[in-house]
């Protein structure tokens, strides 16, 4: 299913240990980047001398073997039977399994991701294997896309820009009736443009989960979703972040749209958090760091005078980082914030999302996804920044 | 999000540990368990002294504070900006917050989960918390379900049957010409199915991932979603196991489908099926052990002649359990199969799903939801078992 997708055991950094995992692929990005294939229970996979290595139960052995995505497939079922000659009376589980692999393939220690379940370190810390924590991504080799990575990533941001269009459709032919929009003779609602949305992503082969349609104040908390009426002359940010079905990358992407006639404060924000958007992507260039690209964004917000405060029951003005590492995850490594010190290696592919929230005028945020390039930011988006849908 | 289905601490058990959770609520059913608002990042949450707390970054704190999900929400960055007071220098991360909320808390040590993060694990007990792994589930009672989560459990089997009801309607209205079928003029594909399937669940608040719809020897990987032209007098089998998003409970129903005439082998092959289904249903009762309720599926399959075998490629006939947990988790505790020998407890929610697979004469699978009561087992599923579609 992923098999398009290169991983090489071979780009592996210092540590002398092969990998080791234990988790799904829904779940875990290291999994599906490792084993690429679409597996939804736990299972063990393993690198050993350049090879890599799945163990499958019955139920996902024949599946698993035809996608032909690792060297081998191990038939669970045998290996505990392996185990269970050796030790007829213990309980065996997925760490007596690993113990007895790593045996037969040789293996004195593994490396494993931080989020290793703990449980299962212990446990073969006792059983005398070696292991090494990550400290950091497990697959480093993650964070720089190849041309297949960022091409998949496209396709994702392709996804987004076509629910934009859906989006567009509706607010365009609803009708205003004072601060309601009325569509297919009913008030239209958040919900109802998600599902316009996330069906139409569907039936092109992605996965929109959680699609933000928020207007109004809940747009001021940047990860509700929206519900209920949407209204004129109010800002809508749209948020859509599909998952490509056949290669499992992401896109993500944002715009605020407007139905109706804004007035001045809604265009001053919506042009500050274009600015501070044009101003960060521009920014973008291998060798530059994180924090500087955040700089760029903080200094539009700061010359148009948009404050960022801090209350009792939330914040307003700018008060989350300017973007973040998109692939496999929807959020990973590196994030682009005040706080991130390491310049941008090439071939990074991060989002640029500045937004602005303040309750009473509304939220605005703008989001590309660019990869990082000598020369400057390479956008993997495409779509319009017209808002104002009179 | 999900404040209708309680969650208490004082039902927890031996342990004199209160809870301690990192992790997001997409991936984990635990922190959505007991934190019940949606949040895609990791993020703390812990108990203390008979309260529920989660520790939120400015991009979540208002919306979650709005939920009013748990007893409070502590902002994250004040927390960060007390450990830096006490230690200026050193790095911060969730470790040094969680030893910091400790302190503040008087809370000596925390119970965590079997896949808590091994490398913060290791990291809280360098500075001087104890922990203690749960061995098992973290909230044992989550395995049996509150009549509010029967409910939820029962809409997510609503939305399953719908999506039976709309393939069905789909194989009928096809048109059969040689082999193929064809509808809306073109080859019906398990592709098509699925997205027909998937967006009416959409439409009703629910999600489904990965439906399987797949036909003729495809069928005979259990997981294979199916791909590609569907054929007539081949079964179908359809595993739709949505997930509610008003609650984050799911459904699990499977039903087999043949478009046109069956012939005496597969007719045979679906009744065996359907008799051991209905008689593990039968013998499922508090206090039977789950190997027993297997043991109804294994003694019809054998009355019947039907054999499983091993192969280097895969296995034939009944090879996976009879069931599993239902609740938060599409697969939770307990497993209903051979291996299980604690009896199940009143109030667990199981599915109860044998199959058989044979290349060449297909695969047929049968699945319903019950919940265990004293007497025995209370339907939670509800949906017709016809399925030859002349």
């Amino acid at each position: 299913m992923f098999s398009t997708l290169s991983t090489s055991l071979s780009t592996v950094p210092q540590s002398p240990f092969p990998p080791l995992l234990y988790a799904d692929t829904a779940t875990s990005a290291d999994q599906l980047y490792f084993s690429r294939v679409s597996v939804h229970d736990p299972f063990i996979s393993f690198g050993a001398g350049q090879r890599r290595y799945t163990v499958q139960n019955a139920l996902e052995f024949g599946r698993v073997k035809k996608a032909r995505s690792v060297d081998e497939v191990l038939p669970l079922e045998d290996w505990v039977a392996k185990v269970r000659k050796r030790h007829p009376r213990s309980a065996i589980g997925p760490a007596e399994v690993i113990a007895e692999l790593a045996r037969s393939y040789r293996v004195k220690g593994f490396r494993v991701a931080d989020d290793f379940p703990a449980a299962l370190y212990l446990k073969l810390k006792k059983l005398g294997l070696a292991l090494e924590l990550a400290d950091g991504p497990l697959f480093p080799e993650r964070e720089t896309k190849t041309t297949k990575e960022a091409n998949a990533i496209r396709e994702g941001n392709r996804l987004s820009s076509l629910g934009f269009t859906v989006a567009e459709t509706i607010l365009r032919e609803s009708r205003i009736r004072g601060n309601e929009l009325i569509y297919e003779k009913k008030v239209l609602t958040s919900e109802r443009v998600q599902f316009a949305i996330e069906s139409a992503i569907l039936a092109e082969g992605g996965r929109s989960d959680d699609t933000i349609v928020a207007g109004g104040d809940q747009a001021c908390d940047p990860h509700e979703r929206g519900h209920g009426p949407l209204r004129s002359r109010e800002l809508i940010i749209i948020d859509i972040f599909p998952r490509v079905l056949k290669t499992g990358y992401f896109g993500d992407m944002t715009r605020t749209y407007l139905r109706g006639r804004a007035n001045e404060a809604q265009r001053q924000l919506r042009q500050a958090v274009f600015n501070a958007q044009q101003a960060a992507i521009k920014s973008v260039k291998a060798g530059v760091e994180g924090s500087h690209v955040h700089q760029q964004v903080l200094d539009v917000f700061d010359l148009g005078g948009y404050e960022t405060t801090r209350g009792k029951n939330g914040s307003t003005g700018f008060f989350h980082g300017t973007g973040h590492g998109l692939g496999l995850d929807i959020h990973e490594t590196p994030r682009v914030s005040g706080l991130v010190s390491a310049p941008l290696k090439k071939g990074t592919v991060v989002t640029i999302e500045p937004g602005l929230y303040y309750p009473g005028l509304g939220g605005c945020r703008i989001e590309d996804v660019v990869q990082v390039t000598a020369r400057g930011a390479k956008l993997l988006s495409d779509h319009h920044y017209d808002w104002e849908i009179r």
